[in-house]
């Protein structure tokens, strides 16, 4: 799809003044609008309410730092804005169109396509819509690749891998085989020294923790089967090489739409052994067989996040995309590291994620004091986690620099006036 | 919510001429919008762009008679695009926010509250907004109220009832105890033949068959067990006892919202005692006891289906909605048997569904010219579900009486023509 670059929401404006009033067909750029410059002046009321909008509203809008649902690009909301009533001249909004119908299968089949350009998906894997979120798949995946007395190695290094581990206890036989837990969940182990059982279906790991904020850098080699990972919370964030994958598995609500739409890539030899005690709708075969159509999809959540992959291919990539992930990630670490304990990090360095970023104060009983000041500056959803305190700041793909160098100066500014 | 109730889309817009282009937390009126007039003439070029656009909207909106995802009320539509950048100040789009946040509680109590209102939905149960469609209730039913070896009656009506009762065998010992299917479904049972097992844990209908079109017009006494009833493409079309079920649940993408969404009413009583197999998503309790907020839920697509509940409590409630969705199924099925048989529905009379009207045509090889030219006329979505051939026009709450009239006259006009 081609895109026109604006430099500004007021140059497009001035190309399509109509661009908020009537449907249009026209492609809108989905390249991230840099924060609006003072409105343009127009004499007649009406229009300078037409012009005044954009600027308006996004002075209006605080930056989202939640760690999901989460912060959408600017310009994708505004395109679903533009296409709620009426998409692209067929008279109805995407949320009313049959599943089945031609103007879906355009949306899901485009999603799918534009997905396997992000992450080059090798033709051998099949791309799946599904619903329920990540917890959903922590019992789908041993339904799916194992018998009840299935052997599968567990590594985790978060909260949301120790759920997963929990839920696979009732499918198959999960042996977890490194945990961060008396550690906090703030390492990643050395793979060397992970004991696998070779008799394995699959190593599974969650490759960004979101609560506690821990990234794979790069993934251990299973000893024989398979390697099975959640990127619920990085996924499309980075390049990933899926041919090493078994199985990747996201809830979209991070990085690529919003919540009700989860993501599954498997390669197509593991599909169709199902144990007979699964639900109809955790079996990935079914699912497979019918492209995501075998019941109604989430229709809606699906457009949304090819929204999105739209605009991750605009700005080049994921490649890209990685590069602004680690700019930003890296201007909010330096921050906490250079306060002289001010603020801190609990997650050793080398496996800090790009994503989510806890931190506490040196002073713990000023942290309600930052979360309240950092939400009358519009910087909102930055209380920590209920289970791990502190704060948080996710800074997924949509997150603008200028949200994180707002965040940065603020807290040098709380240090200042807290120290 | 108090609502100005105008009585067109332009009184309205004159109430407010920024109602499209400036985010805004005044209530705006949920009824739905006759067809626009012609649009009112202003000189300013700017401002006759803002207040012509619902009038040119509306006019390329085709009558969508699709049997799910279906057609939305205008206005609800429009109040989302309204809403869709920037919630009512919240500086967020509903898409974006946190599930845990003030804003989104507030939007997902709301939603139970409402609906809680038009069903009058007794205390003692829960109401639980899932996701998986049907489909997945219909595995979730059975691990949730029986034990493997716990009989259930099945009264099967259609194909959704049929997919029901397979399901179930994986996770109970379930009996069909009627099925219309060497009639094509096109009857109910009469209630006292049925030899219902007395040790049944539960009786399950489905209340009205989407893709036949036969609606239950009352209910059966299980002998001992509990009523459960699928109620998807019927919920919220007229008034329910629910104190009458056990449990009632339904898609959302028929009559009160977008795909993604599906709601279950249960008797608290009934929660708590699943399976071990039950994946934890599918266990009613962990749902009941976090307020459908275990994991993150589908959150759009329960802000739309609030934004609908509103609109059907301003309508009047469900005693109003049942009257208009008399009327319209009147008109067509009228339309249909003073039609000297040119058109035909094989349903019984009695049982004929108020939502889903299918039809044929005495010369079946005019059928695809039927759906071809209704078409070219803005009436989609007519033809009949493939495994049943023939046309189908489903009519749920949103589809107006302009709809039902207009067909009427397309299918009158079209028989003059071929008769």
């Amino acid at each position: 799809m081609a895109m026109s670059a604006p430099t500004s929401p007021h140059s497009f404006l001035l190309q399509n003044p109509n661009r908020h009033h009537l449907p249009t067909t026209k492609p809108i750029s989905l390249h991230p609008s840099p924060r609006p410059t003072k409105p343009i002046s127009i004499t007649c009321l009406a229009s300078v309410q037409v012009h005044d909008r954009p600027a308006a509203a996004a002075q209006d809008r605080v930056f989202n730092f939640a760690a999901g649902p989460a912060i959408l690009p600017e310009s994708v909301l505004r395109k679903a804005e533009s296409e709620l009533y009426n998409w692209r001249g067929s008279g109805m909004s995407v949320m009313e169109m049959s599943h089945r119908g031609k103007e879906f299968l355009s949306i899901i089949q485009k999603a799918e396509s534009d997905l396997r350009s992000l992450l080059s998906i090798p033709s051998d894997y099949a791309v799946l819509f599904l619903q329920g979120g990540a917890t959903t798949q922590f019992a789908a995946i041993p339904l799916n690749l194992c018998t009840q007395s299935d052997p599968v190695d567990f590594v985790v290094t978060g909260s949301w891998g120790d759920k997963a581990f929990k839920e696979a206890s009732k499918y198959c036989k999960p042996t977890l085989i490194w945990s961060g837990k008396s550690e906090k969940y703030t390492k990643i182990p050395c793979f060397d020294d992970l004991e696998q059982n070779p008799h394995a279906k699959y190593l599974h790991i969650c490759a960004n923790e979101t609560i506690h904020g821990v990234e794979f850098k790069n993934y251990p080699t299973p000893k024989n089967g398979l390697m099975v990972a959640d990127m619920s919370s990085n996924f499309c964030s980075k390049p990933v090489d899926v041919s090493k994958f078994g199985l990747i598995y996201a809830g979209a609500q991070k990085n690529v739409g919003p919540s009700g739409v989860t993501i599954v890539i498997i390669r197509k030899d593991l599909i169709g052994n199902a144990q007979e005690i699964t639900p109809v709708m955790l079996d990935y075969k079914i699912h497979a067989d019918n492209n995501s159509l075998y019941n109604t999809p989430p229709c809606y959540g699906i457009y949304m996040c090819g929204l999105v992959f739209e605009d991750l291919l605009a700005q080049g990539g994921l490649v890209e995309v990685e590069k602004k992930n680690v700019k930003k990630a890296k201007i909010l670490y330096d921050a906490i590291d250079e306060s002289k304990g001010f603020y801190r990090c609990p997650v050793e360095k080398s496996v800090r994620s790009l994503m989510n970023v806890p931190f506490t104060l040196e002073k713990a009983e000023l942290e309600a004091e930052f979360v309240k000041e950092a939400a009358k500056e519009k910087m909102v959803q930055l209380k920590g986690h209920r289970s791990v305190g502190g704060m948080r700041a996710s800074i997924y793909n949509a997150m603008p620099l200028a949200g994180v160098e707002k965040l940065v100066a603020f807290m040098k500014d709380f240090q200042a006036r807290h120290a």
